[in-house]
């Protein structure tokens, strides 16, 4: 490329996707002038790494900062320029106004604007709210381990992913913390059914959880729930969730879309030519309903971040392979469990008037005869005219982000409920099982979508029951002794075919612990009664879990 | 279904494959007679579990043993018979002969008749094979673990999944252990430079291993190799593999297929009119190439056994989602290592003749600046003309089976593999990272689609360095220290725009530890030079795997 045409690129950002936008650039072009303008004092920190600084699991704070201007420029000869902060864009003229460190300001041109500002945390004009604490960046970070080594107590605001690592990583340095949420449930992007283990780990390890709560006001060393308790809080961390900085794009006439972010298309370019976004300040297209959607993720930012260097130089070369679809995949770990999900939730697909089938799980993450199997609760949701896949959660042990990834990897590909039976998965005993909890959830779908079974979910039982239907624990004497679903008769799986006679409804549902026998006997009492019969999906277990959840605490 | 409609179907082989169709018959028919013949004296047993049974891993031998004749005739209403040999087979008047344990035959009527016999463990016929021992159920295992306790060495011949298994196995019950492999590697789904770790971690656990050998005859005592050499040899296993049982559908007048197995369509059916057959028995569809294969693995004998039962009583019914080509997606703990694989290697690729595109990377499995990420070693073949991906090898610590049953899914779904960068993947810095190793799979693939990168192979460099080309270390001057190409100049990547003029070669290839920095430095001096550049895949990594896969011990 001549040197006259090689274009200015200003990347503002220089985090995720500013900075895959700014490295891929240089590996598109040596010749490009590129600059990456932060407001804060570090570029291309690990957020990801911020609450286990905080507990001191990742013991080393230069563990951190992955890159820095100097390693910046050594390799990619970039221009990083912290403590710069972009303060006006000239669409027109193509220049920035940049604010430095010392207050001086100074215009900056360019041929190729990327706006990767990030998103910062809420947080409510609550009276007292100047002393609560957030975590976006490493300053955040500095601040909040210094008051952690002072605290011996804490109330973390939200119980969404960043607000449960948090409260894990205040435990493992000795605070006392309470989650405080305002929804019934943490960790939204689940049901609530599959929160409630979430809830009773968190519990366990000594974090007290207010769920349908919110703080109305702060003291110096508490935080006031809208019930009148005061909960000692020599730290309040607000993690609440984060809004897109479109403040500068605003102001350079670039369209805000209708969640709040900056609106651009399959290409990240926004409405004004010349300036492109990317990373948490961009809306995303849902990949199921194509509306558009929020998803402050760091893999969909990295991805967009490379992708949008493709759009500025790659000339026409670039690979038409990108889903700028969103499926919102994520994940994490919330001290010995792991949880993640893919796609929609049912919470949202009723919202939405979207009918779904649901299918609920409990396997083992490998063969249950190899030491040191682990549990899982897996739920699948599914278009019921399509076999369409439209979402999956799943919570436990070992394995779950493994089950999710190949479910997100089906979701993407288009993979039907049923054909996930067909799946070839990796199978050792230490690994897996000759029917992996995936290809059972595809043997499952296949069932309800074939009719040959019918099932019935846990909060539409009692309709059941109160309608005249006949519940039947098909679980041993045993596990039925300690604890069982009032009004529920037992009749061991093995003693069904003689005791059939004991059906005397004509609407039934059958119920084991997990499902699984419940599935055989619901197909036995269809073939040998007149009965409608159907299973309760997930047994036991899911029912208790849905039952915790929506249960006052 | 009438009482006087309902089949007798008769399932021969009572694991894996035909417990699968047993249960499955039953769940879709209560009123059908289902007769399972066993020729060994248990059914359902874990056979995957075997190696570590004898290796006190699995210290419980009931746990092996997961239905029996009575729990299955209690749950399932199956007619389970053990030690009852089916020996002929009328196929015109739909009866088989079964001679009973003590000696006496009868014969049993049947509408439809499941094969699933399985396959034996090959013993070749070397002088003194008589006291070597196989691994196929639990009599055998018992035979074995009993030899162990006695054995202080021990000869396992065959370094394949079984072999590999048996071999840590008895390290771990202290018996001093040779494998012996007629192949110049172990792990044949591998390629050589990706076997090359699990050799090197077999030794690092003090087994002996003898590749590209073979046993000439077997004395009290010792094995003795092709070579002369004589191993002690207290106990001798073979495990060179596994050969379908046909005699007996053979005898029936159904075809035998060209690798040996029982020929069978996409719904199991044989040619002869009734009979099925399914599970190691039975030939598969390879599902890149379409050609017959034999794929002795359980998860697709548990599926063909579930899809038989699908056939046989669907009376139409059936989801046609069923791809029957098999991928072999199998899966091996070695010691620390976990090896996978999934598609075709590059071994049966170039020998037939198909061009692949050759991606080497060496991930870690989780962001680096979390405690405790483990590295693996992936390997992906793509199609260079469709982008078509078709296959993958892992090699590592925690996270292979994930990227493998990724990549398997992925495959299944005709996913290209530069699309693989776009997959959404579960991302926390416990889990993964924000551009996971699968993704960055996509990222390389797209860059050599694309053409913006080109690559060589491992194998490929001393014709480049013969031919005049000039090999450029970008790594560290400590990392060059430690260990080098023969041949290669170091200039460190972050010097190499102030370097360029070193660059003196028209044919230039620049490598780095794992392919990364080479990247960087190819579409660096790509820009900067007028050389043809090229980027050594995999790094020095795995050239050194490479050069250690094909140097003679």
């Amino acid at each position: 490329m001549p040197e006259t045409t090689a274009p200015t690129i200003v990347v503002v950002g220089g985090v995720a996707g500013g900075m895959s936008a700014a490295t891929r650039l240089r590996r598109l072009s040596a010749a490009a002038k590129i600059i990456v303008l932060e407001r804060g004092e570090h570029v291309s920190f690990a957020n990801c790494g911020l609450p286990y600084y905080v507990g001191g699991l990742i013991a080393d704070r230069e563990a951190l900062l992955l890159q820095t201007p100097e390693s910046l420029a050594a390799r990619f000869d970039l221009d990083v320029r912290t403590r710069a902060e972009v303060v006006g864009v000239d669409a027109a003229q193509r220049t920035v106004t940049v604010r430095s460190a010392d207050g001086t300001e100074y215009h900056q041109a360019y041929d190729h604007l990327v706006l990767s500002p990030g998103a910062r945390p809420f947080v409510p004009p609550l009276p007292g709210a100047e002393r609560a604490l957030t975590l976006r960046d490493v300053t955040d970070v500095d601040r909040l381990a210094a008051a952690t080594t002072q605290a011996s107590t804490a109330v973390v605001v939200g119980g969404g992913f960043i607000g449960l690592e948090l409260a894990e990583n205040l435990v493992r340095r000795g605070v006392s913390v309470t989650i405080v949420e305002l929804a019934p449930q943490v960790l939204p992007p689940l049901d609530p059914e599959m929160a409630a283990p979430v809830v009773d780990e968190l519990r366990a390890h000594g974090v007290q959880v207010e769920t349908g709560r919110q703080v109305s006001r702060l003291t110096p060393t508490t935080a006031v729930l809208d019930d009148g308790r005061e909960i000692p809080a020599d730290v309040v961390i607000m993690a609440i969730g984060v809004r897109p900085e479109t403040a500068l794009a605003a102001s350079a006439g670039v369209t805000i879309g209708p969640r709040g972010g900056i609106l651009v298309d399959d290409d990240l370019r926004t409405d004004v030519p010349g300036i492109y976004a990317v990373g948490d300040a961009a809306e995303k297209r849902d990949g199921l309903t194509g509306d558009q959607t929020l998803v402050p993720l760091a893999n969909l930012a990295n991805r967009h971040g490379r992708h949008v260097a493709d759009v500025i130089l790659g000339e026409g070369g670039i690979a038409r392979t990108v889903r700028r679809g969103a499926l919102g995949t994520a994940a994490v770990g919330v001290f010995d469990l792991t949880v993640a999900a893919t796609g929609a939730n049912e919470k949202r697909l009723r919202a939405a008037g979207r009918p779904c089938r649901v299918i609920h799980t409990h396997p083992s993450n490998h063969a249950g005869y190899y030491p040191g199997a682990e549990g899982m609760s897996i739920k699948l949701l599914v278009d019921p005219d399509t076999d369409e896949i439209l979402g999956a959660q799943a919570v436990g042990g070992a394995g779950v982000d493994k089950r999710i990834d190949v479910l997100a990897t089906a979701i993407s590909a288009g993979v039907r409920a049923s054909a996930l039976a067909d799946l070839e998965l990796a199978y050792a005993p230490q690994f897996g099982s000759a029917k992996d909890p995936v290809n059972m959830l595809g043997y499952v779908a296949d069932n309800l979508r074939s009719g040959r079974t019918r099932s019935v979910q846990w909060h539409e039982l009692d309709a059941v029951l109160a309608g005249g239907g006949q519940l039947v624990d098909v679980r041993t004497p045993g596990e039925f002794a300690a604890g069982a679903i009032p009004g529920a008769v037992n009749i061991p799986l093995d003693e069904l075919r003689a005791r059939a006679h004991e059906i005397t409804a004509t609407d039934v549902v059958v119920h084991c612990q997990v499902g699984q026998r419940g599935h055989t006997a619901a197909r036995l009492l269809a073939e040998i009664t007149d009965a409608e019969v159907r299973n309760l999906d997930g047994g036991y277990r899911t029912w208790l879990a849905g039952r915790t959840a929506t249960s006052t605490p």
